[in-house]
């Protein structure tokens, strides 16, 4: 199947939150410029675009925040209940050395300058923008077999010193991103028994909260 | 084209903020419900989906809620520079009673219970989730042809009375979303000369931000 071709309905469908399938492979840089453009075609209040993406691949670098992961994945599980202990256990939390590629996505919040249309009485909308751009690069990615794992077990100011950001950079996310050799059909946090679907029905209401 | 076969990348490139080309049909409810199918889609921090959709139609709210989004655009306006003012002056920035129907996408952070898996050392992964749901659903919607318009101007006070959102549940985003004529080939700020687009290269960094 072309990459250009898969639809907008398949790609939310098939996408997954990637831990444990990438190939090992890198994503290739066309590939990967592909994907980077989609997620900046995003929507951003005031057209401000505030987001940046450093793209990193050096062994060492990967390997700090692997291991610094690792570190907050234990303080997580230590402070379970000892039943969602068991539970988590078996769940993999990161790929962040075998995909090869980690997308840092940031945000400016200056960006746009003082008077950001659409962002004075909510100014949130700014962040909002910059993960808009993140589904965009995640539905992209899947229409390219690339799988993107969202890492959120760090401290940000962690992050902030591994990729040098600059005062009035934020982190928002550690993508993962590599070629899979498949994406799993059922989410793994339902697969391992951690947290169930939801139904839409449940989430819809008409005219009033809960009506 | 049917609306299970636009791509992806189509979407992504086709995919508009609209105000003005909303064809005043309401959209139908089977489309309705694909696209808040494809929103709950998303990922989200320890499979906590916490989002939820009130959808409005009576016309006397959606009056309402233009006439205080009205009332907001004149408080903008005149916090302007006069340059800025003017430029502004053409720009619309919303259609709430246009496309007749309004999506409130709100977000519980409560949801997923004490210990959400992902979201210990960054809690805003817990609306960051809201927010691709927002994506998945914007894009879902240009392949039906249908608009999306996300409005921002508004007290988020204001918004919780409106639609009686409970202790606790935020609201996030109000959607205008309806059949449009057209999408727009450039965004609407480009167009009107509020703000020009920034080029990719500038927002990809390797291994460094800066780098």
């Amino acid at each position: 199947m072309c990459a250009e071709q898969l639809s907008v309905y398949d790609a939310i469908r098939l996408r997954r939150d990637v831990r444990a399938e990438f190939t090992g492979e890198l994503v290739d840089d066309d590939t990967l410029w592909r994907i980077l453009s989609a997620a900046h075609r995003a929507p951003s209040v005031g057209n401000s675009q505030p987001w940046d993406f450093v793209v990193v691949r050096e062994a060492a670098t990967l390997r700090r925040f692997a291991d610094h992961v690792a570190g907050k994945r234990v303080e997580f599980r230590d402070a379970l209940p000892a039943d969602r202990a068991a539970t988590f256990d078996p769940i993999k939390i990161e790929g962040i050395v075998e995909s090869g590629t980690g997308i840092v996505v940031t945000h400016d919040d200056r960006r746009g300058g003082p008077q950001v249309l659409g962002r004075a009485s909510v100014p949130e909308t700014g962040v909002y923008s910059t993960v808009l751009a993140i589904q965009n690069l995640w539905l992209a990615a899947t229409a390219e077999q690339v799988g993107v794992g969202w890492v959120s077990f760090y401290e940000p100011g962690f992050l902030r010193d591994l990729v040098d950001l600059p005062e009035g950079i934020t982190p928002i996310a550690w993508l993962c991103v590599g070629p899979v050799h498949e994406f799993q059909e059922v989410p793994d946090l339902e697969r391992f028994g951690w947290r169930a679907r939801r139904a839409l029905t449940d989430a819809v209401h008409y005219e009033k909260f809960g009506g």
